[in-house]
């Protein structure tokens, strides 16, 4: 082992000789995505752990001008939905040949110009955005060569002429308002007469789509408007301010809680600080269906977005946009629905 | 906009001469951990915003050698614990000027040597491995110039000469046996005589540690020897494990879980299918200390490691080792605490 790693390496010229192939089939072996016959990738691996060769993405970077980079800008790695969309990404970035770059935002969730500066300088070759608050001028200017791509929801227009001449924003759209349209019918046929809008963080789209839509929806059924109860999609503050909405209105006969971790902060309130049974005196419902949402303890009613879907949808945005740099703007659309379970009914 | 997307970006040389400053100062003014006036970093970064210069890390590593990059593998970056680990370290490295990338291994936690040929060609300064399973002479092997970082557990020796020989192998040892010596203290207190361990994943260093460290330290007060449990971790398993343990054996008075998710599977599986009281009926306690651990439904007491103090050791381990690449191993140790919460006592 030590006299390979004092030795000097092998080059990728080194191998294609011994192996007697050519250059790009050493190239296409470790490239996971690359298509190559099994026995032909197994040799070619098979000496380059022996003569010590490693491919460098750096050196090959400049050359192809690909860095198989891929940013992801994220405010917390940690929130469960967040945490499990970044890991089935992983996967599929990894399986196409790419590699997942994290980063994250301030703790108020901004993107300043020095961090959009900073991660242009990794050279990815698509930035993924999971923040809704920065102006896509702001990132076109600085992210160079990468395209953006930008999560959006219950948005099928193309960008204004004015906002977008020259620029690409290939998108994907979250069509939220399906899900939620079942939501309300169930909660509807329940006869809830006074329901809660359980708001997420105050510069999330996300939630003010939500909270429209909810209203929009309730209104189109004749139901009296939501009472909105503040939120910023944590645990915590869901708890307090459902303790604190039951302190001055305890009349509230369901919850529809912008994601499902508050939705969690809700029932455990609802449960062991109110002395209320969900559902039986408080219906509630979430929003991602993340995998704690069947947890027993919660058993959560909530609007899904399909993991799966959404990230086959964004691998597909990134790689035809490599392929096809200039190919117009494409939007992929993913629908929601609604998973039926113990917290309500 | 479009105009300075079209055109020609500047140059480190352009924004050095017209900020008369010297090339090094705009490199610094990149770096978020170099010191550099901030008023001199304010103005550089303007500048290189108005005419568009963007610092290429592919370029600037192939001459310093360095990447700022560190590698992460991990099995799972949805696992509430690996997901936490991952987000404080993100926060820490790029605030060091440093990106996390992220690969995940096999789904049977497998890394084979197609893997690590594929980190090891983006150039890492640092991998940092979470993994316990892969050997360390084919990780030095194919990793090259990048350092691993191991977790261990337990174990404050040196490596075996024969093993180690040449190689530098810098260590997190995290000291499990203390919060688990107040684990059994506090049990034996509650006069609990028949006590599960709950088990990790089979292929898990750390489960199996935590296994044997709690049997001696119930031989050590006399009590008799733990019930295992099989288990991987998750909370399903962990469910539907605490289910079958009690049809053929309802004496157990106490779950000990390696992890807390799995105790909230086990929690789970008592209140919910199972009628019984925690921690009236059975008592349960975690490992970890995840933030869902103090949420009320579990109220979990539960083996502290502090993700804080973790981190920083991880940190202060990856940059000892770029700025001292010959120095000896080092090891960081950290001691862990018991969480004492509602599903004991």
């Amino acid at each position: 082992v030590d006299y390979l790693r004092n030795s000097q390496s092998a080059t990728a010229d080194d191998i294609a000789k011994i192996a007697n192939v050519s250059r790009v089939a050493v190239s296409r072996a470790f490239n996971p995505s690359a298509s190559i016959k099994p026995e032909k990738r197994a040799l070619i691996l098979k000496l380059a752990q022996e003569l010590n060769y490693v491919p460098n993405h750096a050196a090959r970077s400049l050359v192809t001008k690909r860095s198989h980079l891929v940013g992801v800008i994220v405010p917390d790695v940690c929130s469960p939905w967040e945490s499990q969309e970044i890991d089935a990404l992983t996967t599929s970035l990894q399986s196409e040949g790419f590699a997942t770059l994290l980063f994250k935002t301030r703790a108020d969730k901004q993107i300043d110009p020095q961090l959009l500066s900073y991660i242009s300088g990794f050279n990815p070759d698509s930035v993924i955005v999971f923040v809704e608050n920065v102006r896509r001028e702001t990132l076109a200017k600085v992210i160079g060569r990468a395209v953006p791509i930008y999560v959006e929801y219950d948005n099928q227009t193309p960008l204004a002429n004015d906002e977008g001449a020259g620029m690409l924003y290939d998108r994907l759209n979250i069509c939220q308002r399906q899900g939620m349209e079942q939501a309300v019918a169930l909660l509807h046929g329940f006869d809830c007469k006074r329901i809660a809008f359980l708001d997420g963080h105050p510069r999330s789209l996300a939630a003010r789509e939500r909270k429209r839509a909810l209203s929009q929806i309730m209104a189109g059924r004749g139901m009296a408007p939501p009472i909105i109860v503040p939120g910023d999609f944590t645990y915590d503050s869901a708890h307090a301010a459902i303790l604190s909405q039951f302190r001055v209105d305890n009349g509230v006969d369901a919850i529809f809680a912008a994601n499902d971790v508050s939705a969690f902060g809700a029932i455990d309130a609802l449960r062991y600080s109110l002395g209320l049974r969900v559902p039986k005196d408080v219906k509630v419902i979430g929003f991602d269906n993340i995998t704690q949402a069947k947890w027993r303890a919660y058993d959560l009613t909530t609007v899904k977005v399909d993991l799966r879907e959404r990230v086959d949808a964004l691998i597909r945005l990134i790689l035809r946009r490599l392929k096809t740099p200039d190919a117009p703007i494409l939007i992929e659309s993913l629908s929601t629905s609604l998973v039926v379970r113990g917290s309500v009914g």
